[in-house]
């Protein structure tokens, strides 16, 4: 079967759209599965508010990766979503097994969101105005993942 | 009646924006009247589906064209979205008269939406840093389009 | 390819069925696209709710010519809503381009709304009961269209 | 227990009043559970959106149905929707037990629906201007069937 | 001040219009403040439904005698609901003053509403096709009048 | 039939409180139908949120004429609500019969409204503390009828 | 055409499953109906309570057996729902035909509400663990329905 | 611990707060589980309204010892809501075990609620403005229990 | 008056059923009041949340009561919550008067929810499948008893 | 311009009720700035309930001066929103640029609310009965702002 | 840090409990991802009702393996949904990269949903009645995957 | 206290970001005090619809107000909207005290829009793309305070 979503041969940007979206792809789900493993493993004092906001990150970031994948399939280019490649192409550190105290979840999530938004960041200045489109998707979500950023570190204060 | 809504006289940009903004009005406005005559003339055995997806585009246009002719007026600008303009300057072919077999429906937007992406593409990239607030609304519309195209595409395969 | 939704052979009225809808559905066509201009266009102290009553045209004769298309179908007719024909076909005279001040707004609806109210219920009257359900769309559009010509003609006082 | 619902002595047209709605309404509860047994029934690569079609008739039978039994008790008459009623009196064919090929659900409501439409259409054009109100659910009625007639007959195609 | 409502010179039919309309006015404000004197006054076993049925019916009279008095303003004729117009012209007998036992309440009910449920009808059946839109009009409230009927001596048996 | 609702013998207040609540009754009844009369009557060039705003009046004085009957239904007395007793008791000037101008409207809901707005404040102090459920009732109405008259009276400048 | 929705090969349990839901299905569909008609046909002081009661049974009854019909479907068999199959198969006495007095409807739906209660326990039952999933649905109902019984019986009192 | 909550120090008035407002809530929860008591036991032909109504006097009851208790806290004093200390204070008979035939339902409702809005109606008079945020709580709770009042006893006419 | 809810003679299960149910609602009445006393009276830099799960904890206390209220009429037996009742027949400690710490909160729910979800399951256990519809609500309640312990454990972490 | 709000010459307490309205006014306004200040600003374990508790508080705020202001009018005097003029007269301390732990915007909400709800209880009671419908909309702050105050103070525990 | 959630001893059934539950987390997250990778590659006439149904799909899994997961957490056991995990674990074949056919995703989810299903169902059984809390969340979702399978299925034919 | 926001080193642009969000801020929180403080006091015969108008500008600017103080949260830096600071540094006039007749409200906010609207123009060119995800925001508010000055200039005509 011929690729039927296949659109006007790209230049040279073509590989680096691909590249960015598939990357923020895999990123984007292993974060939310993250943070479902810790919305259902922290424990603490503050565990219900954190608990929750566990879950808005994880609708935030299922919410993103539909955008991303779309993304992908409007340049006509299948998104690669399975577990597998997740599993093996995600930069992200996996959490530790097993009940997470509370501080610890909010350390880690700091680290892996830090990182993201940083690689998110440099994606979006790196397609530059090279695909307005693709970028101006990374930049919505670069807008969200650093104030994720914020609202997790104002609770390690 | 002087026209109360000047603004600060724009500079060579201010031609550009007009031209980008009403070319998009006219394709938009014609696309989501293209969208409802094949919604009410489509047959086939996914009438159905089909049906409501061209309601869906409709929805979209008029939301679009909305926004850009109220973008129009945002610059100083009298948009013209009069049914004789609209005929005389849409780019786009009509759809032929009488029952759209499902298939041709599907053909016809794929054709239609890949040429006003493209020319929304282009009118984003020309109208560039000059007039930020145009841009953005056409790449909003632009992310918007290439979605639709890889549904449409996706129902030819 | 057959006409699929052919229903039982019409009698004299066929052809009076297809003539009052297909010119009904363009004068809504037509009316809902003016009631856009103006909603774009208009000036004035009234400006606000003026642009949302012009809002509130735009969707009721959306919503009605929507409701005539599928009448057209229901006898087994394609309804023709394409933008070359309802630009060649229209008997309302178009929107001048630019600016419109209140008033004129005002006076260009009451004109429009008066003539299409007096078509709409000639057609009513004219089908008679020879197709009822016809006859009951038209009479229903008939109730809201003279119900705005009160109101924008209560505008004028 | 006398009838405490009786109202003033109808006219000839009384008789004439219950048979239509009665009739109407054995057919349209007989309708309701034809859809509601293809809803369930039907298969093919099309089953998602028509086993929800499906399910819309049904509703819309459902609506109707209770409308023209309320009318009856409004003119005085006890309405008979009693299953052993509508088995024995209604004019529409069953379906055939078990599973159902999309195309062949299709052609069955295609038959039923025309044919109800034409009984109703006809009902409404006896019942004339006897009882006005009557006539207007039929109408109403008659409207939203041959809108279903449509949506069935485009999926034929 | 000229009446800016006025319409094309209406024919005969004009002054029966009116008279239909302004006496089916008074007469439903009339039955909106009855319905509202027993909801507060009535007594016995069946309070709380019967309560709560006579503000369904207050809410449905208010919702007529608006669309009654609109259509007034649709054929350029001021429609009076004023206390003083509609306590001397009402043909209602008002309530006793005080507490209403629930059988005479749903007595005094059957009673009023019988009397303008056939003062619509013979309306309606007046107005014939002299003006369509005030006949569909006035069998909308038939409709719904006579199934309040219905409802009301079902209560009696 | 004994009436139910009577409560503990009431003090000297009691034929107080029942004066107030009726009077109350009276008035806000009329005022309803005042703010309908205008509602379908008003023109000019503010017709719309004129229009708008005297349904909002309305469904104001409903609520709070609701409110008040049951609070006298509290004390174990009947309201009297009956367009009777309205059309007789009230201290409100009527309403010119046709059209009224929007000027005209405001200036009359001035009058009205602060003929009304005085008597309610009159009537919360001289209920004091002798019956405080009914006195809170008053200010309530108070409060929300001296934001009324500020409202027509910002229309007047 | 071969039954696609064929499942493995169900042991000596999957007639009995067949049964119990085909069985279940009639029953439901029937008391849908029989509901429907005392909802149509009661009279008497309660009226208003009892009907809006009568179609909360209804609600449920219809919820219930499109439940049970898709659990048919789920184990690969078609249900049947036919009304010429449900008014052959049902164990249940209809209602006479005509007016019910309020007394009358409770007496009948206590019966036959105790009598497909029963039938359902006993069906739960003899599921057993065969089949957990038909069981739990089962279950289900037997509770709703057991809770009908005592809201019908309660009525008696 | 010491007390966080306490406020400056309270004058007189203060030891009559708190026994008005914890009194009130002892009321209110030996209430709202009353009428829950009679909601599930209550039989008779009105059963089904008054099953209904019982259950929005309970939600009334939980709504306004929320806010009595709410406003001890606010005043710095810990509320006791604990079913020992209720079922010890309470003033009101408790209903008798078993079946309630629904006039004794009503009969018993007339009872409690006459004598806790007797002492609510003296609570508000004895803290006068000694606390007026306390009264103003009081009056609210007042105006509601003297309106259920009334439809109780509307219901034994 | 006879038990008008009685069902068919119980066998040897009908006296255990009672039983299981009138315990279950004893101590989930009694839950519901110790949250709400712990809702407002608990101190501590996490109030906020903690005050707020609560309240959740309240309603699916209130919520799961009702059910087996209602399942005990469904077998024919009357519920006794009443506040003597469930005062003296509860196993669970009362509350401490006046504030409560944060963390004692949390120690006192895991004890009580730790008892009543083992009495809980052990009733489950012992119902069987002597009456499925019992033990099916037991299961419910269950389930969710055992996420409230997780919930409340994790806090302690 | 003449002052079209003037009401009738108000007595002795006219000058009182303006300046405990408009210093309200100014302590809300700065409350809900500070409130947003604090809600950005905050940091801690417990960042995200303190985040969205400071939202509702600011919502709140927010509510009653927008109650206040048109307080104000309502008395014919135009109230004083004004940046410059909330900044001048505001007699609260501004909070500490820059980051806030947690415990400190705990201790400054607690000051600040305290001072607050005494000079709102200090003005109900001098407006006393001199405009009741001042005094209620005071009382009804009071109620809302004592309420807090609790909750502030619940979590310095 | 202690494992503050570990409950009672769990007996012999406890290690079964653990493996049924974490077997069915890992095949519910692998069945969310693979429906959404299917979501974004499927191609075909048919697409935009299956693009929508296996959007569905995984609001389903996702819904059941958040049961699931607090499943476990009731149980004292830390749920394991990390993606290295789910990825080793999972029983399921990945769908192959790149555009996916309809029928071929069809074909592909019959088989997973079939051998998850089977898989669901014997743990089901194996659980039996020694934590009945977790055989009734394995039913639950039994039921609803035995639903899917017949969609499914219905599709293929 | 450690600032625990700090993001990594920022470059050169740091500081410009700070300015243009800072003062962005303080313009907003000024712009939707001046709304306010027109909402309650314009006057003239437009005063409904510009009232209204009003208060829908209040809502945006809070709203954007809240973006851009996450935003500069977001990049490590403490917003300051302290009263006295906005005061203290708006570039905007502020609005005389009293009654604002509506030719000058409409005016007063031409003026403040132009002069936002021209300020957050220069500051989205001048971060450029230096911080895309502030840039966006600047950008997104841009084009709806273009939109509001049209709307405002629509009137003055």
């Amino acid at each position: 079967m011929a690729n039927v979503l296949e659109t006007k041969a790209p230049g040279g940007m073509a590989g680096e759209q691909v590249r960015v979206l598939q990357e923020t792809l895999v990123e984007l789900i292993d974060l939310s599965l993250q943070a479902k493993q810790a919305h259902w493993n922290v424990v603490g004092p503050t565990f219900k508010p954190l608990h929750e906001f566990l879950d808005e990150l994880t609708d935030q970031y299922r919410e993103w990766y539909d955008l991303v994948a779309e993304r992908l399939t409007a340049i006509g280019i299948s998104p690669d979503g399975r577990i597998t490649t997740v599993s093996a192409a995600t930069p992200l550190a996996q959490l530790p097994a097993g009940q997470l105290e509370a501080g610890a979840v909010i350390a880690a999530f700091d680290e892996r969101v830090t990182l993201v938004a940083g690689r998110v960041r440099d994606r979006a200045e790196a397609i530059g105005d090279g695909d307005l489109a693709t970028q101006d998707l990374l930049i919505e979500i670069l807008r969200g993942i650093e104030k994720q950023r914020w609202m997790i570190r104002a609770q390690r204060a």
